[in-house]
């Protein structure tokens, strides 16, 4: 008997995390292709053996094979892992589908919700493939991109709604550094990652205000708790959002200055226009769509998100971040646990 | 008819945060009382209007009175807060029973198990008073003491099974700075307050091995899952853990220079004998003696708290930073949710 051939993995998008994501694939044992939008891109990556632009620091493993072309990246994968800009997912997908294997089972690495539809990312790639809940997927925690490239010790959650494939998606990147914990509440996951990004920006808000580590944990476990009010509302498991992909992801975030949604909030913070910033900044900040796209979400379960909805204030320039940190400060005095 | 007179409060212990929670209560128009262990302390602070010992950045509010007498303190204390070290609130309190007004309520400012008896703070106060629950409070969260004393916004939890009783704690002690959540579950804010200085010291210990926020995240993800397992079969509220007593405090204090269980834990990374950091620091470190207290409380309820276990060899020497990191890292794949 000859051995069964390896499980096949593809990383659509060349960015810091997916990057980084094929490392970790590759790492663990699992052939990898990693597709990058810019063919100069895949050809500097191949020939240097690093990605200048997002992870020039990291030497990526030899084994690693980048292409510009997404049928050659698609063919014969078994796990397609998406990591582009969530408000292009549905853009690039819609090329795609064609060139999907038919049993591939797909899996976001995005944290943002599509603005017009408040879809997530799972959603999307199951409108547009067909895709049924044991082939949808998404890995989300605390996972900064170029410490997990660094190959710093880190946990994740890998999420699905079918046990047996949430398995085979845990085996496919568990490897020395990182450590994939199974989780079945995809919709929880998803969630905890687009939201924490808002939280992120009034974080870096109170920072560039010059605030430090008590409003810092204050807002972050308000945020977190507005953000399990919505996931529960839509069916999520709360426990997910004590989790990898709540808490440690939103912790992660919140103290990194890699963080561009951080970032962004200091600047604003600091007193510069939200417009100003974006543009300085020249990267996808998706917090900043993402909000809007929350509070829709929000407002259809009827959920309170008092958080999430200073951050769309102060990121459309309505409210000054002062009055936001005042206006949050000076809410009605409450109880933890609203029907204790 | 002549007004009610104003309720007075006493705080008992002249540290970083039993001063700066005595000026978070006059803020809040409550006139009150610092004990001070040392007279010299006490005079000191009078003359000078600071605590140069432990504040000295912090202009105290002028009518704070400081006194070494605990009958002067607690004469007339309609509240009574204690904050001292843990593992010395035993013999204080017993030559203090009798001064003790018969209303008072009697509030832990602290944030330790008493090594011996594995007793939370509360449950010391209830024995050594005689005091019912409505008697007996907590305040927890995420509250840096030089940040508070600065009038940066933070938010805490005031908790009281008692709900007129929590209420009316809230009241004295919220202020234009200070945001009071109530909570009725005073086992879970006590618990929540104790381990995360556990916690706290494996946090530093990865950082002085030069791990990221990943780690970090990754450590205080999964720290508090084991906190809210061990408080659950303890009688505790889960939802307790995800808020400001226990997600909030554990962040603040992980993130912060100021804390000693965190410091403590960076020196054993850097390849420092425990006990020769602990000399240098020359002050208490609360998540020494409690670990040892919480693993014993683990035990009787039988719950898992690796985390909890690994900072015990840590502490005592048994076990080499880098050894207990592996050996977390390297356990069994697992699922978050144990009973999915």
């Amino acid at each position: 008997m000859s051995e069964p051939s390896p499980v096949r993995a593809a990383v659509m998008g060349a960015g810091s995390w997916g990057t980084a994501f094929a490392k970790v694939l590759i790492d663990a044992g699992t052939p990898t292709v990693l597709w990058a939008r810019r063919p100069e891109l895949a050809e500097r990556i191949n020939r240097l053996g690093r990605n200048t632009d997002y992870l020039s620091e990291i030497e990526l493993p030899s084994s690693l094979h980048v292409t510009a072309d997404p049928g050659e990246a698609l063919q014969e994968a078994d796990f397609v892992f998406f990591a582009l800009p969530s408000q292009q997912m549905r853009a690039h997908l819609e090329l795609w589908t064609d060139k999907l294997p038919a049993e591939a089972m797909l899996i976001s690495l995005m944290k943002g919700i599509e603005t017009g539809t408040a879809m997530r990312m799972s959603e999307v790639m199951a409108e547009l493939t067909g895709a049924g809940p044991s082939r949808i997927g998404a890995v989300s925690g605390p996972n900064l991109a170029h410490e997990i490239a660094g190959e710093q010790p880190a946990a994740t959650v890998v999420a699905c709604a079918d046990e047996e494939a949430c398995l085979r998606l845990q085996a496919v990147c568990a490897n020395g550094y990182m450590r994939p914990y199974t989780n079945r509440d995809v919709i929880g996951c998803e969630l905890g990652g687009a939201v924490k990004n808002i939280i992120a920006i009034l974080v870096g808000m109170a920072e560039g205000m010059g605030f430090g580590d008590n409003t810092r944990a204050s807002i972050i476990t308000r945020g977190l708790v507005e953000t399990t009010r919505l996931g529960v509302a839509l069916g999520a498991d709360a426990t997910t959002f004590s989790g990898l992909a709540g808490l440690g992801d939103l912790i992660a975030t919140c103290a990194s200055p890699q963080s561009r949604n951080r970032t962004f909030g200091e600047q604003l913070g600091r007193g510069h226009k939200p417009q100003d910033v974006l543009g300085d900044l020249g990267q996808v900040v998706e917090g900043v769509a993402t909000s809007s796209a929350v509070m829709e979400l929000a407002g259809r379960v009827g959920v309170d998100m008092p958080i999430a909805e200073h951050v769309v204030q102060a990121v459309s320039g309505e409210m000054e971040p002062a009055e936001v940190l005042r206006s949050l400060m000076s809410r009605r005095r409450k109880s933890e646990q609203p029907t204790g």
